[in-house]
Order: structure tokens, then sequence, then C-alpha cells
């Protein structure tokens, strides 16, 4: 199962691939995408847009998943990554693969095993759970591989649940 | 010239269409399209995006205005904000048309005269500037309606000040 994670944003956009063998996990790619603020805004949706439907059409994902933000203090940040969102969630639907959405929380719960994780603990848990030998270089591609490794402790507990519930649990929350 | 203005909102996204003949401008449609919360966010997604390119097909319009929401109290709908809008200024731009975005200040400013009208002063005006006999039913259509007479003005601003300046702004505050 391929998934790719995205953490949503017009001026940086992170994106995560990774790939589940078996009990194996691996990591695939990672990067940003970058649109420059002194374009128009529709000008930098189009080059998102692009970029994302390279990656889905590159690696075909059995699913997507994005990083809901719920709070942010700069309320043009916030547009931004809505607008963003808005792309990836709808690339992935044209696409036809599975989309989810997590909250911080969630992903921060699944990788690091607390809703408090800071990016620093996220992008060492990260680095950790791949099997990286480098540092990532941008907590963006941390966050949006995070996201992709939190879809997949979810999809095991939802998977397991069907057989064995109390598996499903310790599995979803060691990821 | 046709404007389509655009108050972009996951839940509900005003559109308002207006045209301008020389010194006339017309009503020629206006309307919300309701997205239901019960439904996964690229669901709904997809279903703007359909109806809003169902409108620029059908009246092929020359620019599209986007309100672009700079404050919002809840984030939650900040972020809906975000993603209605980006699928709007995405089919505009996909469409080949002029696209321009609007403050609240900016459309407030154009159309009621100062920056701190509230809504239903601006719906009042625009009843008033395109001569409607009935009262708008939703605050979501006079405000895209009011985003597309705002685009007006400015257009008929830009256009008149390579002519004659002091005429131009008196017409950019008079619309």
């Amino acid at each position: 199962m391929f998934v790719l994670g995205i953490d949503p944003g017009l001026s940086r956009c992170g994106y995560g691939g990774v790939r589940q063998l078996g009990s194996a996990t691996e990591f695939v790619t990672a990067g940003v995408i970058k649109t420059p603020p002194s374009e128009p805004t529709p000008q930098r949706l189009l080059t998102l847009r692009r970029d994302i439907r390279e990656l889905i059409e590159e690696f075909s994902p059995d699913a997507v998943a994005v990083e809901r933000v719920l709070f942010q203090v700069n309320v043009s940040t916030a547009m931004g990554v809505g607008q963003a969102s808005g792309v990836a969630l709808i690339e992935a639907a044209d696409y036809g693969c599975e989309i989810a959405e997590y909250s911080p929380n969630q992903i921060k719960l699944a990788v690091a095993g607390h809703g408090s994780a800071n990016k620093e603990e996220i992008a060492t848990m990260v680095k950790m759970l791949l099997g990286l030998s480098q540092p990532l270089k941008y907590t963006d591609t941390a966050d949006a591989l995070a996201t992709a490794l939190c879809h997949l402790a979810f999809s095991t507990s939802r998977t397991s649940s069907h057989t064995a519930n109390r598996t499903a649990n310790r599995t979803a929350s060691k990821v």
C-alpha cells in the first residue's frame, strides 16, 4: 500500500510518500512544492495543482492523506492552507484513490504517541520509523510523511479491528 | 462586460452575475451553491467545482471576482472559505478569463461608499444599484453581486484613469 501524505500550504506544500509491504514501512519520496508569494494566487494554485497531479500520476497512491489544519494564528496563512488542501483533495478525488484527513493531534498521537509532540519530535520519530540515515531537511516534509504514517496506522487499526481489536489498538499506537 | 462575483464558502457559496452595457449595469443571475456538511469534504469540493464550472460555461464571464476573506472568527469556516475560493480561482484560471480578488473593505467601499457597511446596507445598495424589485433572499447572493459590482467599479476606474483620473475616482465611489 502506497500512501501520499500532504502538509498543505500555498507558499510551501510538503509531500511525503511511504509504502507498506507486510509489516515493513519504507520511505519512497518527500519534498516541498513552493509557489512564490509574488505571483497571483490563481497562478500559484495552478502550479500546485500541476505538481500534485504529477506526484499522483507518478506514484499511483492507494491513498492520499491530508493534514487538516484547524487552527492558524495567521488568517492569511489559513486561507492558503485551505486553498492548497482543496487542490490536494480534488486531485485525489479525480484520481479516484482513498482520501483521508487527519488533525494535527491525530498525526502527533499516531507518530509520537502523544498529542503535544513538537515539530522536532515529529521529525525525529519520522526519521526513526522510516529508518532514514539523514535528518529531514524541512519540517514540511516531516509533517507530510507523518500524515502518511498516520494513515497507515489508522488503516492497520481499521483492518485489524475486524479480526483482533486489541492487537489493532496496540498497532495503531506503536506506528 | 459580464462579471461573475463569488462569495466563497464550502457550506454556502454565493454567486452573482452582472452585465455592464455602456453606463447601464444589469442583474443577470444570482444564487447559492450549497454542499451538505454531512458529506466528505472531497465530495463537497467536487460538487462546488461542477456547479462553478457550469456557471462559467453558461455565462462565459469576461471576469470572475472573488471575495478575499481575511478574517474569520471560526477557523473551521476559514478553511472552507479557503478551499472554496481555491476552487473558484482555479476554475476561472482554467477558463482563461480575467480574475480579481477583493477584500471585504474594498467591496463595501465600492458598493456602499464606506468600509464599515453592514450586510443589510450592502444588500440594500446592491438592490438599488441593480434596480431589483425584490429584496435579495440571501446575504451570500448580495455579497457575491457586490463583489461583481466592485470589480466593475475598479475596472471602470482603471479604464478611465488613462484619460481622466478625476472622473474615474468619482465613478468608482459612485458604483
